[in-house]
């Protein structure tokens, strides 16, 4: 008998079909003599129907009761899903984050979770009750009140759970099959990774891909948890993200999979001297207004003149507030110009393998060149190569890319739905 | 400087508009320099609705998981008030049933009050806030759990509220001008009562009228709470339910109001036996399947057979139930014929000031008969008197009566909106 842990998100419970059909997948884990935990999000739409209603009572609502009133969301799909379990004859019974003993810090709209005390879950365990968990809400000591945990939230709420309770694995539903080793609505070619380590699918993650969130992932990785991706519309083995132990020989997969960003900009700031403690100038700049950067590369001095060039890519969503930080400290960082360009794109491999194999990167930048198409910047970690393309020129590189490493299925990738989301 | 409750019904937060209309008439009685707690029910159709939903998803739902849902409804609505105050200005912040202390008994689905400690209220006030409390809703301290209060739940939790913080007085928003002699969709020329006593709104209430609840008024006369009952579309003084104190003399009209019921259906045993301890038998079987009786007559007996009829009323929803109570102790009641009547109507009429007034009865037994309608079962109390008539013939005796005592208006009465609820 395993202790697993079942997360389900808003579009697996967005009706009342959906709700029996969550529900009978939650019974029959429950009938196979598991103790189960069930983590769910808001019905479909009701956290953006929510947000509407707050928007036109307010023009700026207060964060306080923006947690307030989206926390219902959740409230109303637990209460449902209990309800609905129940009446196939397995008892079971919803909890409240604060009921759960998800306890975060005050940051309304994006806590944090700072402890987890589920005593009341384990009791109902304990009892023979399934225990419905809300999803992305929190409760802070401090203050009384009640927190929610922003974007990704549900899967945090899950992974946390499963870490506090020591479960066997933390089950992540979706409408799609797994991790891929692309995006099949990209690559048709793409195939479902059986396994991946949390490492790798925190690059992944990170650069693009789509279907769990960061902070999911990073929370199951210095928990040690074990996360099973997998479609709610079938019972296939999905894809697990595991933590290999120290030592453990794990087979390694030179490139895991192959991901596509294009939520980024690139800003070059053009004609700085280049003399020690620029590029700091310039980096402390951005971080004081605020924004997180992604890759940074700064070109070779041209020896004549004195001057360099610094790049760095950024979310596009923060582009007029970083032109405008580095508008206001022209005559500080005595720049030539500053350049904004925000049809690019991102296509990173990533895979453990990369550690103990040289030629990776020769193997992705003619892969590239021989389909004509330029890179323009290049960042890597230990496990992830990462170039900027143009925009236009993703999808085919993708595509190229993932035939180059080897990784094309025999036969094209069912999609479910939609966004994997 | 006061401390005001005010509660505000389902109709008044409806929507956007609403809730911005009942913001400001907050926000006014905040910036007149009053210290405010408000007490909100779940907006329009919510209840209706997530009533809907769960029987979706369940024949029977599990009344634990039934509460969990329905307090999503007041957890919507107060945080949406609360963010519509602070716009305009004034601060507010929300609290859930269980963190404004309402504590309760653990009876899901009609929990009954049996705690109030408003630390976190109080709190709040202290700190200049308008404090918004969900209404309805509760907790339950030996499960954990999360209550409901039922029917009329929302008025309750304000006379709570308002009787735990000391307040100086309750106002129960509505949709019309206050309590009135007589429903004025029935009586034309009902007027607005301006000052009621608790004990005489408590038998009107008793009696089918339906703008407050019974066990507001209850909890108002047992805790001292003035109620002002008045509508949220305009500044009219309402009406004031007070409670006169110990040896107070108070003006205390004959008649106080009328009120009529459709509610009610009767039931006649018919040929029992004439020993004492019959009534008792009949009684506890009725008592004993769980239905709530209302007037019960005991016809003289016809001396010569030794039998007698019993006749009683109840709520027309409970009738197949006393039916079949009945019929099972057919054998130990020996009775000849059950018969019962759901075309009933009751008149009641209600006034202090019939403790010292004789003649009352006289006055209403005439008006009736003047009017050719018959009586078919009388009921008193000390300061009411109430009347059976078949249900066609209810809203001529309402009428007739509200001129026999003198209660009519020389103007029609304005009515707004629909019920009064």
């Amino acid at each position: 008998m395993s202790l697993i842990v079942q997360k389900f998100g808003g579009s697996s419970v967005a009706d009342a079909e959906g709700i029996k059909r969550v529900s009978a997948r939650i019974a029959e884990t429950r009938k196979a003599g598991h103790d189960v935990v069930v983590v769910v999000s808001a019905m479909g739409d009701t956290t953006d129907e929510l947000i509407d209603l707050a928007e036109s009572v307010s023009t700026v609502p207060a964060p306080r009761e923006m947690d307030m009133l989206l926390t219902a969301g959740e409230r109303i799909s637990m209460a449902l899903v209990a309800m609905a379990i129940r009446s196939l004859g397995i008892s079971a019974r919803s909890f409240t984050g604060s009921q759960a003993g998800m306890i975060t810090d005050e940051k309304h709209g994006a806590a944090r979770i700072v402890d987890v005390t589920p005593g009341r879950v384990r009791e109902a365990l304990d009892e023979g009750d399934v225990a419905i968990v809300a999803g992305f809400q929190g409760f802070n000591r401090a203050t009384g009140d009640i927190t929610t945990l922003g974007r990704g939230g549900s899967d945090t709420s899950a992974v946390a759970l499963a870490a506090a309770l020591n479960a066997d694995v933390c089950e992540i539903y979706t409408d799609v099959d797994g991790i891929f080793t692309a995006d099949p609505r990209v690559v048709k070619k793409a195939h479902k990774i059986n396994r991946v380590t949390s490492e790798e699918m925190l690059e992944l993650a990170a650069n693009g891909a789509k279907v769990l969130y960061i902070r999911a992932v990073e929370f199951a990785r210095r928990h040690g948890v074990t996360i099973h991706v997998r479609s709610s519309f079938n019972h296939n083995e999905g894809t697990i993200v595991y933590n290999p132990t120290e030592g453990q020989t794990v087979e390694e997969p030179i490139i895991t999979g192959v991901a596509g960003d294009l939520s980024e900009a690139k800003i070059v700031v053009v004609g700085v001297p280049d003399v020690p403690g620029t590029a700091a100038k310039i980096f402390t700049i951005i971080a004081n207004a605020g924004i997180n950067i992604d890759m940074i590369v700064q070109n070779v001095s041209a020896a004549a003149t004195g001057l360099t060039d610094i790049s760095f890519t950024l979310p596009k969503t923060e582009g007029k507030k970083a032109l405008a930080a580095l508008d206001g400290a022209k005559a500080e960082l005595s720049f030539a110009d500053v350049v904004y360009d925000d049809e690019i794109g991102k296509l990173s491999v990533v895979g453990a393998g990369m550690r103990t194999n040289a030629g990776v990167s020769a193997q992705l930048f003619t892969a590239l060149s021989d389909a004509g198409i330029n890179i323009e910047m290049i960042s890597t970690s230990e496990i992830r190569i990462s170039v900027i393309t143009s925009d236009a020129d993703l999808t085919r590189a993708m595509q190229v890319v993932h035939t180059a490493f080897g990784l094309d299925s025999t036969e094209e990738a069912q999609v479910h739905g939609g966004t994997g989301r």
